[in-house]
């Protein structure tokens, strides 16, 4: 049970960007920058990340919900997420893709676990300073949804089918507002 | 040294919101948001919990930051911040108060650490579900800011005197991104 009154009909953190719009709105905007973009890392990439720290960061709610993003992205049936989870070193991604998900694989423990040789390794595998900073900062952002998510004790869907529907709609339309509240967008609320 | 070339004359967070001003946009608005109104939690306490945890995540410059911030408020010369991580259950502060800083030190660990138990104590203390919610956003909020700041490895300035004078700058202007990047404010380069 969540440990705030929230709509019980939303599952995971929509239902509490419902509970607290203002700042679901800057947390959206967070989402879709991080993750709808191909600049460097495209977005297959960049939710896979999302993906392997909200598994290191036991979020059932989040690591699922990601994990249905790639899976669509890729249109995979699972495969990759899985074999990332289960031995990142023999996973069939790019060097630099693995060399970056290492580096995540730390920040996710703290910022000061992230080393000089990690960065080197990335770097000698083509990474831009562009792709360092976006692993980190989206390692760091899915620190805070991950604690948001079970920090509150919000609700996690277990029947597995409803994870891919909206993975669907969030690959077809990105993480704006009107994605996390359903029906009534937030920017038009204040708006109006 | 930083992992990536920022602008070294810019510390800690400010060097990284500066390489990176389109997501420094939406963190800005969500510091403002949960550490600049004093409903329910004032500025001070809000800004506690963010010293608090970044002290706990061993984040140097985001712990003196923001523990200057709460001096500043409370013109105590440090005292507060220092008795609450030197010993939290001691310090002097209210029982609600203690009672959500017992929450933001579960949920800095991982959000399932947060239990039943202590959401009963900081509710019987007079604490609403807003100030949990709050409580458990700020915290989430600072595991990334601090992963952010440590995982790129970012300048942290050791002359501790710059920290008074920065803090007193956010006590009247508050995280707008001019706060962040200083002289050209972000919104105004995009909107032009």
């Amino acid at each position: 049970m969540p440990h705030i009154k929230v709509n019980e009909d939303l599952p995971g953190i929509r239902s509490l960007m419902a509970f607290s719009p203002e700042t679901a709105a800057p947390m959206g905007e967070l989402a879709n920058l991080l993750l709808r973009t191909n600049e460097g890392l495209t977005m297959a990439e960049r939710e896979l990340i999302a993906t392997y720290v909200s598994y290191l960061n036991d979020c059932f709610y989040c690591q699922h919900s990601h994990g249905a993003i790639v899976t669509c992205y890729l249109n995979d049936h699972n495969e990759l997420v899985n074999q990332v989870i289960k031995d990142l070193d023999r996973a069939p991604v790019s060097d630099k893709l693995r060399a970056l998900l290492h580096i995540a694989g730390s920040a996710q423990k703290g910022g000061k676990f992230v080393t000089d040789e990690q960065v080197k390794t990335a770097k000698r595998f083509g990474a831009t300073d562009r792709d360092i900073h976006d692993t980190v900062l989206i390692t760091a952002a899915f620190c805070m949804f991950n604690r948001y998510v079970d920090g509150l004790a919000s609700q996690t869907p277990t029947d597995m089918s409803s994870y891919p529907l909206r993975a669907r709609q969030i690959a077809e339309r990105g993480y704006g507002n009107h994605i996390f509240i359903n029906k009534q967008p937030v920017a038009e609320e204040q708006q109006g």
